[in-house]
C-alpha cells in the first residue's frame, strides 16, 4: 500500500494536520516518536484559542481524539523514523522497528528537542536531581530548594509552577534580565515579592554536585559570596533544536538556527515535501500557529498529488508478487 | 486614551488575535459589525482541530469567551467601523455611531462577505424565499423544493443541510462540476444516489419569480424541456469578496480579487497595519489558519509597539485639558 501522506510527528500540528488530511479523504499514517509530542510536559495551556485552560496533555488528547475521528483514513503509529529515502517522486519511511511505509507526500512536524547544558554532573544525575519537565517531576521536591536554568517565557512558567511544591526557586540565567511574556513577568515579580522566587542573573551553572542526587551546583562566579549554591533540583530550560535532520537529509533546506524554510503554503524547496510547527521557521511559534500551518501543509500535499503525475515504482512485495505470478503462469 | 491595538471584526479571527493580545497586555478593543462573523452562519463545523463537532455559533462564543477571559485588556463592541485616519503613526477610527477610538496599531480581521446573483428578484423576494443561510432559513422550507445557486464546497455543505428539511435539493451551478471537498463530495452523491439532491450544471439563475413568495426561477437554458423552474426558495451561495475596503482607504495593498497582501508575519505593507483571516491573500482559508494568523499578526503588532517611536498627537479631549490649566495658571 502507498500512503498518500505521512506525517512525521505526533504532537499537536501532527494530530491537526492528520484531521484535515482525514477530511480531504488522503490515506494517511502519523508516526510519532513520543505521541502527544513536547506539549505534555505543559501542566497548563491557556492559548490555544477555544480553550480558556487546559493541560498539555488534554490537548493533545482533543487533538488526537480529533484526528481518529477520521480513522478510514488515518493510522497513527508510535514509532521512529530512521531513515527516508526517495523512490521516484514518493519516500520510502523507515522507523526504528523495522518497518517500511511508503508514500506519495511527507509533512514534517518534528517539533523541537531539549537543549542541554553540556556541564558535568548533568547526565549522571538526570532525573536524580537534574530534570528538564517541572510537571512531570516537580512534586519530588516538596518544600525543597531548587533551581531553574533559563530566561526564556518556558523557563519563567516552569519557574513558577515549580513554587507550587518547593519552598524556594531560584531562577538561574546567563543574561542580564528575563524574557517571559508580560502575564508570566508578571506573576513572577508577584512571586519575588513573596520570597518564592528569587533571580541569579549574569550567571552560568558549571557543575553539578551530589552524591546520589544533587545537592548542589557550582556557578562560574560567586553569588552571596561562594560559587557553590546548594539545591535540591535543578530543571533545565534552555530552550530547544529544531528537528531537521531527516528532512535536511532529503535536501530540504533549513536556516542558520536549523528550522526549516518554508513559504506562506507550508511547501519547502523539495516538491512532495511540507512542513509545520515547531521545526519551521516561524518567528512566533504556538500551537495555534502550528495547527494553522499544518492544515496549509496538508492542502499543499493534497493539490500536490492532484496535480503531478506520481512516479511511484511499485513495491518490493508488489514486485515480488509479480514474480510469484509470472512463475505460475510460465 | 489610546488603544495599543484596534482589532477590527468580531469573528474566531478577531478574537483570537484579542486573547492573545490581552495576554500580552496590550489594551485592545474589538470592534465587530457582527459579533460572532460569518461562521455564525455554519451549523456543523467539524475541522476546528480540537473540538470535533459543534456549531459556528458555538465555536464563535467559546473564542469570544476565551478573549473576554482577558478582560483588564480586552474591550469588545458591537460597532461598524466607517472611517480610519492616520494621526501621526497612530491611527484613529470612527465607527457609525459616532465615536472615535485612537490606537497604535490595527488589525484587519475583517472577513468576507457573501457575494449577490445580481438578477432581477433577488433583491424583491429577499428572505421570502431568496435566502443566504441555510443553517438560519432551511427549516421554513419542510417538505418543499428548493434550490442552491454555487458549486463550492460551501454551496456543498448548504445543500447536505438543506435535505433535513427539504422533499428535494438542486444545486444549480454555473460550471461542469462542483467541487466540494473530498468527504462531502462523498455525501453529496450519496445524497444524489438518494434521489434527495439533484445537481444542474452549465446553467445560470437569470430572474427570480414569484408572487408574495418566491415560487419559480428562469435559467439561461431549459433544463428537462423548460426554461422556467418550479422551486420554493433559493440558497445562494458563490462566493464572498474580502472586505478590504478600508484598509485600501490607509494604503494597504491588495491584489486582485481585493485581498490584503500579508507576509508570514501577517504584517502589510503599512506600518503598524495587520491583517489575518478571511481578508488576507491565504489560499486555503479556514478557521484554524485564520487564528493562526491573527496570533501572527498580534506578535507583529507587539514587536512592533515595542520597537517603534511612537508618535500619536495628544488627543483632542487631552488638548483642551491642557489648555484649560494654561489658562487657570495665567
Amino acid at each position: 500500500m502507498i500512503y498518500d501522506l505521512i506525517v512525521i510527528g505526533g504532537g499537536v500540528v501532527g494530530y491537526a494536520g492528520a484531521m484535515y488530511a482525514g477530511r480531504m479523504q488522503l490515506k494517511t499514517l502519523v508516526l510519532g516518536e513520543i505521541l502527544g509530542g513536547t506539549i505534555i510536559l505543559t501542566d497548563v495551556v491557556e492559548n490555544y484559542p477555544g480553550f480558556i485552560r487546559l493541560t498539555g496533555q488534554e490537548l493533545a488528547d482533543k487533538l488526537k481524539e480529533h484526528a481518529l475521528d477520521y480513522k478510514d483514513y488515518v493510522d497513527l503509529k508510535e514509532e521512529k523514523v530512521k531513515k527516508i529515502k526517495g523512490v521516484g517522486n514518493c519516500f520510502d519511511v523507515f522507523t526504528n522497528n523495522g518497518k517500511k511505509y511508503r508514500s506519495r507526500t511527507i509533512i514534517f512536524a518534528t517539533g523541537m528537542k531539549h537543549r542541554e547544558l553540556k556541564v558535568p554532573g548533568e547526565k549522571e544525575f538526570a532525573s536524580k536531581g537534574v530534570h528538564t519537565c517541572a510537571l512531570c517531576d516537580g512534586f519530588f521536591y516538596k518544600a525543597k530548594i531548587v533551581g531553574i536554568v533559563g530566561g526564556s517565557d518556558s523557563a519563567a512558567k516552569e519557574a513558577l509552577l515549580l513554587t507550587q511544591w518547593a519552598k524556594k526557586v531560584y531562577i538561574i540565567y546567563r543574561g542580564e534580565k528575563i524574557r517571559p511574556e508580560p502575564i508570566n513577568g508578571r506573576r513572577i515579580e508577584q512571586k519575588v515579592k513573596e520570597g518564592k522566587i528569587e533571580i541569579i542573573n549574569n550567571t552560568n551553572v558549571k557543575e553539578i554536585k551530589g552524591t546520589d542526587k544533587v545537592t548542589y551546583v557550582i556557578f562560574d562566579k560567586p553569588y552571596k559570596g561562594s560559587k557553590e549554591f546548594k539545591l535540591d533540583a535543578v530543571f533545565i530550560e534552555i530552550g530547544a533544536d529544531p528537528q531537521s535532520e531527516l528532512a535536511k537529509s532529503l535536501g530540504v533546506k533549513t536556516n542558520e538556527q536549523g528550522e526549516i524554510v518554508i513559504d506562506r503554503e507550508a511547501k519547502t524547496n523539495v516538491p512532495g515535501i511540507f512542513a509545520a510547527g515547531d521545526v519551521v521557521d516561524t518567528k512566533f511559534k504556538q500551537a495555534i500557529t502550528g495547527a494553522g500551518e499544518a492544515v496549509l501543509a496538508v492542502y499543499s500535499a493534497y493539490s500536490y498529488i492532484n496535480t503531478t503525475e506520481m512516479v511511484c515504482p511499485t513495491s518490493d512485495e508488489e514486485i515480488q508478487e509479480k514474480v510469484k505470478k509470472s512463475k505460475k503462469i510460465n
